[in-house]
């Protein structure tokens, strides 16, 4: 299969099952909004070595929120509740609370998986917080130095898709590089995922545990690696390709994982240089989900 | 004292020691530089509930770099050696290793306490990582998807400060915060500071411990709180006054922190609206560093 | 009337009408087209002394645009038809056609009133260029040191509606400009208009003519003026005012502007500090819209 | 010759006189400072069809001004002084005296070339403008609705250069366009320079005159077209060429544009896939000035 020329592999990348918790942030602005929502994801790209796996996933104007102010969501990833609900604490805790002009609001109304992150973050005020009704919700109003912080009483989480991916081949790095930018820019019209690496973007594909380092739970994905092709037996870099950028996505769906998967691809190959999508997998051992890249299209 | 006609108070910033690990980030251009160092630095505001503080400290040109190439430094900071020395590897193999075009240097070749962080990074190789001797250092080239990625052998660190800090009284929120944001602008041009938190804005600043949940460590500051002022005995909060900044700086040395609060002073009291500058200190008992603010003038 | 406290004062702004060409600009990802909008539309501000008002309207993803890329719609506005057409042949091709990956189509295909733009800008490529038909468009392809540019056969314009305003009264400078700035953010939310002043936000707002310098259009706005309000004789500003800013709104349709104004001000009345919001006219003497601010509630 | 393996032709670059105006714009922090900056110096890329060619110099701190606020120096260029006189006043009027929280400095006070840009617009005041003494300068007080707005009595300018120049040539195009982008990130740490075109970039370099539509001041330079390179005889682009990109540079005087030049080719040979470094002349024929480019390393 080709798209604007470009060869789609025929294969499936491999997803999983993860607990994910979306908040919605409000500030004063657009400015203010994502201060908070870039803090509050940061150090979250993996759970091999990260406390989650987080990110922004997309902005909205003050019509549609709740308080009339503009608007972020975030998701932050566990593969455990209780890793979750920690996260959810320390992060919203310690990155929102803290940023200027901001209130907190469930960012999954709907879901009856919840954590009560608000009746616990409100002790801040110790004893000076107030419980209210306001915007047809519960929430707590802590004063603070810049005013009072308000956040919703629980925050709602669901089970999700982690690890959804696709992998862009270039003849040189910077075609790549601004292919897998071009996609994440997609991707962030898709509703209900995140794209939680650096940017958008993994220079640096890995495969679980190791041939050498046994001590590692992951390592270069040395088949994929253009610098050491001529040194690695079975080595799936084609002849013409000097670099290969990953795109991880998470979500709250699977369905919503897939439209990002089709959305950032077809992102992709618009870029000239590009010659070739593939998708990570396990040969379908480890992950429930199975994205396969000729069913998106 | 008066400067610009706002009240500077007669008090001093009280201080901490704290280790702090510096790294330069070099990249392809300015922006990927900026991501890798944002998502490093991310979830990094403060030793209580964070892993660890850390912040970007500053960009530099590519004459300026081993590599010719675009670079940022960041500044992780720790209470302890092994938790420096943790939070160094994480963030460096989740956030940097992961974003694109990135290499790793030490940002503190000068100085005698150092990790390998390099030397442990490089596993990631799998066995196909090299030594090198390149730019006059000892690296490591790592192959990955998109390339091979470069880091120094080991990471220097220092006994830093922590906790240098001032307060912003505005007469709107806005006033307090477009002055909060001046000073973290201004603040960016001293060489070998950071300000960790959202935006380098504290919205939350806090007293250790709390009068009625004695559980926590931190709670709300509400001598301090404007919107409580008539409830709490003792309020510091001035009639005129409805917002409260804080900034909070780490930085290598004592001097550099000192240097900062007085550009972030001096940049804050020109904006419309501040009526007082103050400093958080807990009467010279816990911290080592007293930065006197009539001192800096 | 008050909306969240903040009184709506019974006036309207007055507006006119202006020819508007719209233009939709496709890059490779969101910062080219972002650069190659901005730079279309600078040195746009109001028609007294700036060649043509224009602005960038909003942004669209690739599922949105002819050739699946990032999309930019930009408006250009001029009184003239003769200066329309004058105005697009020069932004466009000073400022779109030389910057990296743009593609130019028509941002108003329903329009019957067009100018042949891109028949004329062809001739940039001095006989190379060739007719395509691609998209279900006509398009021109000229190709460039950086490969082929395409621009459709013609664009077209509108007989649309600019001076739409309103009046932000702030107890501070920040306050009335956080609160201008938050609108901003806000009216790029709604389809069909732009601000096209800096950033979206006048700080000048002025009267048609002078009292005194007889041979000016337009001078300082006297009676809005906080500094000398006790110097001018019926001094419209407020005793706890010391800053107002006005957002001035340009759109496709009269419904389109009033959709502006009311997210707008729904927006700044938000932000700590806004104490009124009023708009400017000229009695309704000189222009053809009346935009009531209580009808828009 | 060649640096970091890339081919530097051994050419020149040949540029010429121009007027250039350069103004210190201050602002309450560094986002407004920038978007004043960036509404004057749009559609300022070439004199060929815009009014002027403009840019932004550099951003400097609250430390480095005479107001103790952010700045950014801008430089505006025209071929005549009448033209240049025109445009400060138009540029400075329209979208600096109109940007939120700005104030007017002169960008050359040791030059003996001046306007009284100050001193003509100080009219918009209407008779309640002041003439002060402060900040060691003459300065005018202009009553605003958002406050007065300072602007210096006159602005300096320069005998400077114009159209200093490099070609980056790369075997795809994102190849070529993140080296042009680096090259521009690199020169923005060079004092006195700006690089005028969108995003510092050219897309379209050009020849004088046309081969057929004589009608036309500049055409497209088709000897560096690649994708018409087997049509045209001559054609200058190597065979593994898919795009050029052209990096134009304005400033202050030879010595600066020559820095700029070879700090931009620095950074521009370190991205993959760049295959060569050249730059666009006229035989000497036509500009004042020569930048060798192998006399630079």
């Amino acid at each position: 299969m080709k798209i604007n020329g470009v060869e789609i592999e025929d294969t499936f990348a491999e997803a999983f099952p993860i607990k994910i918790g979306r908040v919605l942030i409000t500030a004063i602005d657009e400015y203010w909004a994502g201060i908070a929502a870039t803090e509050a994801t940061g150090f979250g790209t993996s759970v091999i070595m990260c406390p989650a796996e987080a990110g922004v996933e997309k902005f909205i104007g003050p019509e549609d929120t709740p308080d009339g102010r503009h608007g972020v969501y975030i998701q932050i990833c566990h593969m455990s509740e209780k890793g979750l609900e920690q996260q959810l604490l320390a992060r919203i805790g310690q990155c929102v609370l803290t940023a200027p002009t901001t209130a907190v609001f469930d960012g999954l109304p709907d879901s009856e998986l919840r954590f009560d992150t608000g009746n616990k973050l409100r002790y801040f005020g110790d004893g000076f917080e107030k419980k209210l009704e306001v915007y047809g919700k519960t929430m707590y109003a802590v004063p603070m130095m810049e005013g009072d912080f308000l956040i919703e009483e629980s925050i709602g989480y669901t089970d999700g898709v982690a690890g959804g991916n696709f992998f862009i081949f270039g003849r040189t790095q910077p075609s790549a590089l601004m292919a897998a930018k071009s996609a994440v820019d997609a991707i962030r019209n898709v509703d209900g995922v995140i794209t939680p690496f650096p940017g958008g973007v993994v220079a640096s594909g890995s495969k679980v545990g190791a041939n050498r380092y046994k001590f590692l739970k992951a390592t270069t994905n040395e088949k994929f690696a253009p610098s050491i092709k001529n040194e690695v037996e079975g080595s799936e870099v084609p002849d013409d390709v000097t670099a290969i950028y990953e795109i991880v996505i998470n979500g709250l769906t699977e369905d919503a994982v897939k439209e990002a998967t089709r959305v950032g691809i077809e992102a992709a190959v618009r870029v000239d240089g590009v010659v070739k999508i593939s998708a990570g997998n396990y040969g379908g051992k480890l992950g429930k989900y199975r994205i396969n890249l000729h069913e998106l299209f």
